[in-house]
């Protein structure tokens, strides 16, 4: 298992007229988390497009809305990395606020997409030769 | 059963750098759906909040994306309710591009807050008598 | 001199919590002006990518908010091109809210962009061809 | 004159299919770099709103752009107050990109507003008092 957190603040133009952090915005944390994910394990999800030629579309999400994010709060997103990708890539989110209570969780998967022949492919090796040492 | 469509175009600021809408703007195909559904009904969202003092937050969003949308592609928002609301409300989104091929299925779930108190209640009688001839 | 109009309406997403149109969202709305003003040219914009191979950069955006736009409401977008493109063009809109009432105004300014060579270019032939016959 | 700087990295869901950040975007990092100028201050915005009671719509925004920003490219944000605010706060924005090259520019004017009484007041005492030590 591989866990990443990392902080993002809940902008004005995020948050809707009901004061909270709109249900559509919340794609953006997953994103910010899981990208933070890889950079950390020194392989940048731009490098992946840039020389791997692999881009990773999603392919589900399921999000549960426990509790508002309002505006301005610093939220902690916690990426959960379960289990090795292999056709795909499953990921936790896991949205804290500021008083450390968990206010949002979602799966998302992805799939690998060779950009040169617009083809699913599996996990390149150079993605799970990173990860491997988590998973032992 | 009530079945309502509607139509909304790709922009350019809702793609992203492989060219395709963005995983996070469906939220706002599945938000335009299910308020062009309700003002249809004869009882636009804005005076559910204006008149009932009652808001809808999401509380949990499934969602498959099948094929990518494209840019400037008219998609076309299909929005099924499938029961009467009573604590939740329940909406389904089939989102289907210009060659009629479903390329995004999702299901919202909302419950209903009461302005005033901030807490939650069933569905107002009003909506309920909205939608009841639909479900004899 | 041609004019172009449009609606637009309100999203929830779209507002924030002062309960207006955020202010950042009006790029948008400029971008549907004029994309719906080329299409109604006979000139959609995705072909002027897809087979031109030109892209149109935006260089700069003036704006003025002159009173803010709600949730739902029905914006017209009003389009105007007031002199015909050269090394640039330039386009005005003006935003009026339900009441027909001037809300907001902007010039963007945006130049052309060679795809295959990532150089500026002018005004393509096809697209000065297309709006002569309005600036005679 | 008062200056302050942060951060913010390109999103995937902030490009488009130029592989640019997208121009209505921009209007997001004028926001975090003025929030995060008045929290350096000791004045955080949502104080502004929830203490004081008053909130600042934007009245104007020009904006230069100079050169694309591109995904994950790690932007420095510099927010400039050259004058003390009065009936407006205007706020200089520079853009600068991962090579330190600016590559937008923007002025953004804002007013302040009674959020009781929905009239425009001049720039609280609190605010001129935190800020008059750097214009002196």
């Amino acid at each position: 298992m591989y866990i990443s957190t990392t902080k993002k603040r809940v902008r004005y133009g995020e948050t809707d007229k009901m004061g909270y952090l709109y249900y559509g915005n919340y794609a953006a944390l997953y994103e910010i988390g899981r990208v933070e994910m890889l950079r950390e394990l020194g392989f940048p999800y731009v490098l992946m497009e840039d020389e791997l030629k692999v881009m990773l579309p999603v392919v589900s999400v399921e999000a549960k809305f426990l509790r508002p994010a309002y505006y301005d709060e610093e939220l902690e997103i916690k990426t959960l990395l379960k289990e090795l990708p292999s056709k795909m890539i499953t990921i936790h989110s896991e949205i804290y606020n500021a008083e450390k209570i968990l206010i949002h969780k979602a799966i998302v998967k992805l799939f690998f997409v060779d950009m040169n022949t617009d083809k699913r492919i599996s996990a390149p090796a150079k993605l799970i030769n990173t990860l491997a040492p988590y998973f032992i």
